[in-house]
């Protein structure tokens, strides 16, 4: 007995797209402009100094829908694309459902997620430019592993400032990057001003993505000869470009069983895979081509940006060094608890994705971790991968939509997007599996001090 | 550009082989007879207390060259395969070599490793036989997970011995065996005779593989109403021939691209891996069809059963529990040193593999962990996978051979197994970044202490 439909499709490797799509082309309105502090639109010299030539062209263009994959970022894709799309055939049987559940699985990778798909990209912009090196920031681990691999094949030195909690927790996710000759500092670090402040101010600060963004962008602003650029895992327009091979290869694969997805379920911390998986299907609904598609966020009850933040203009960082951009936000002041083990810990959102849940075309909710953990466990025993907890966010919402079906009788397809893998996560399945995770969801008097960090912006807000 | 030959060639899901092969019934001469302590030859009687009917049918067949894949277990092989076969292009050019270097990667599944295409055969037919529990040992973990995935799958109760110093060591392994149910003991315990022995005559031992063994057959004879059964991840003959799968789909994948590899490379520890890779290309050796093929199994240097130690039967445990195979043996009370980390660190050697051996079919060479560390680490780099520290011992010589490809000019194409990740091992990885790693090559004496362990067996040796 063979399944019409394969527990997985791999595209072969010149099916691999030639093109990224950018979805601001597309959009009825775009997301709003970046801005500076003082209220005025961000000029690509503005940006300059932070990012390559290149990724501020992307960052800052709403018109051209596709771009050209460099040759050598499609080489290197090679080695790890096309990515399976997955039939969950356990998962569907164990649910009982008649819905059909895929996933797009990107952690086949050493990095173990979908983030290598932009770290290649953009370091392979800062050695074209001929830059020598290039900084940044992670938390749970999986940005600063992908770019330490993308650095380490394009010849760029790399500095990653950690989050100082992760540093000490994961000492294995320290050992990857520096396998891939990467340097790595825990932040705060007193290796730049704004980490001194901050150690200054609280000496015990277990860090922040905030502090660590903006300690990655003050060491790139002082690598000699103006050689060295900063980068962002996730949120940046660019980064949604780039994460779109996600979606592309899936619609491609959809193509080929003559099947479309009703529902489209992705996790969202910063949003860039939710933003890249979505790309080409919500093409199709905002064009009227698949009008009734259902586009779902999936995001911590503990970091809830989407469903309880403000949209507002907001700093990428704590230090406030940034540009601005109009999203999603707890804040840049806001910090998760530190129980929140299931990544996503992040006070913004993709100016794409949310630009599209305050126009209507997306929708979000927030689970407690208790919850998706649960969903990581069951999805591990019935599909043999073990999700990151990133991932698990948006397990928990298939598995939900999945169950609906099973109630109404609707044979929907839904589709969703399993970004990475957990084997550096398994602390947090310990706790899980000892029944000592537990929730916490923030207070609205909580919520109240992140908001207070929001600036205001003459002329604007 | 496209390569003809694309990066990673996956097989169609119906292209997955519907049979096993039993190399066995291809060899001039099969691997000596089974026996017990007293000399005579094993009866299926005799082992059915410790293994399922049906695996010691296959235990004990030398004739049946071709066995079917139960649906069950066919149906869950397609959660993960087939598994690519990936072809080392940037390797090759960092070489400079005119090789064409290809690798079978196992690794795509939560277990890490290729063990699960045994274990889900094992747990089937216990299942099938209406068995309650199976017990195993683990040693690095890879054996230990890949079966709980499977034991869990078919609803079976584990009991999984850990050899100590990996379950102190390891926790991570520990906590994902426990999210597929498994009950982990660390050996030795106080939950079994032999264990019992074991810490009476040594309280701070950090265990062996021989001992856990002992201790996992010892609770399999003991589970209430003849329920139980022991597994075991390798060395045995069943095992060899549910890894011929490695192999099988390795041999269509070549045929698909009208291409042979003139030498085939596997890591041996049981040697289960490298006689399921080898299993179809031998074949056409033995039949003259490709008298030409070079088969290599590598080997720890710490650990060098194929290279030093002696061809003779010996029990696969220490507490000489299990019958005795002939096999290459360094002896059952041989311990390789606690410095090594590389994995492989089993004193005997599949009886199939030390036949091929004995007879000429198959070299070996034994190569220094910290040399397999460096060569694990350019391979991550280059391509995208963190290779376990047993795959880096097929890919140190895989690298020798094309280099000296290199030197030559030859363009011989190789294969090499790459049975597994590394995302447990990153203690090891982060003592030979920091160069902390050490070698211990055992002395010729060192040897003699475990050479005396192995048995005189009336009549036979």
């Amino acid at each position: 007995m063979e399944n019409a439909v394969p527990h997985r499709l791999y595209l072969k490797e010149d099916q691999i797209p030639t093109q990224w799509y950018n979805l601001r082309a597309d959009m009825p309105e775009p997301p709003d402009p970046i801005r500076l502090p003082n209220g005025e639109i961000a000029e690509p010299e503005q940006l300059a100094p932070v990012f390559c030539d290149e990724l501020v062209r992307q960052e800052l263009d709403d018109e051209t829908a596709y771009y050209d994959i460099p040759e050598p970022v499609r080489e290197m894709y090679k080695i790890y694309r096309p990515s399976p799309l997955c039939r969950a055939y356990n998962l569907e049987r164990a649910l009982g459902t008649p819905a059909k559940i895929y996933y797009k699985f990107e952690g086949n990778n050493t990095s173990g997620s979908h983030k290598l798909n932009s770290a290649i990209a953009q370091a392979y912009y800062a050695k074209a430019q001929e830059l020598t090196d290039i900084t940044t920031e992670t938390g749970a681990g999986q940005w600063g592993t992908a770019l330490a691999e993308a650095a380490d094949h394009f010849g760029l030195n790399l500095d990653v400032f950690m989050v100082k909690c992760s540093y000490e927790q994961k000492p294995f996710r320290r050992n990857i990057m520096e396998t891939f000759s990467a340097n790595v500092t825990p932040s705060p670090s007193d290796t730049t001003e704004i980490g001194k402040k901050m150690l200054a101010e609280n000496p015990d600060s277990s860090g922040s993505l905030g502090t660590a963004i903006s300690e990655a962008v003050e060491r790139a602003l002082n690598v000699p000869e103006n050689k060295g650029r900063y980068t962002l895992g996730s949120v940046l327009n660019q980064v949604v470009l780039h994460q779109s091979i996600i979606g592309l290869e899936s619609y491609e694969a959809f193509k080929e069983l003559g099947e479309y997805p009703d529902i489209v379920i992705g996790c969202a911390g910063g949003g860039s895979n939710l933003g890249g998986l979505i790309a080409p299907f919500m093409r199709d609904k905002i064009k009227g081509i698949h009008p009734d598609t259902r586009f779902i966020a999936v995001e911590p009850a503990s970091c809830p940006s989407l469903t309880r933040g403000r949209y507002a203009y907001d700093f990428a960082d704590t230090g406030k060094t940034c540009p601005l951009a109009k999203m999603y936000t707890l804040g840049s002041g806001f910090l998760p608890s530190p129980d929140h083990a299931g990544g996503l810990r992040y006070h913004g959102m993709s100016p794409i994705v949310s630009k599209l849940k305050a126009d209507g075309y997306l929708d979000a909710v927030a689970v407690k971790q208790t919850d998706i953990f649960a969903a990581a466990v069951e999805f591990a025993r019935l599909e043999t991968i073990l999700p990151a907890p990133e991932s698990a966010h948006a397990i928990f919402q298939a598995m939900e939509e999945a169950k609906r079906c099973a109630e109404t009788g609707e044979e929907k397809t839904i589709l969703f997007g399993l970004t990475g893998t957990g084997y550096f996560d398994m602390v947090a399945y310990d706790a899980y599996n000892r029944g000592e995770m537990t929730d916490h969801i923030p207070t609205d008097e909580e919520l109240e001090v992140g908001f207070a960090s929001i600036p205001s912006i003459p002329g604007v807000q």
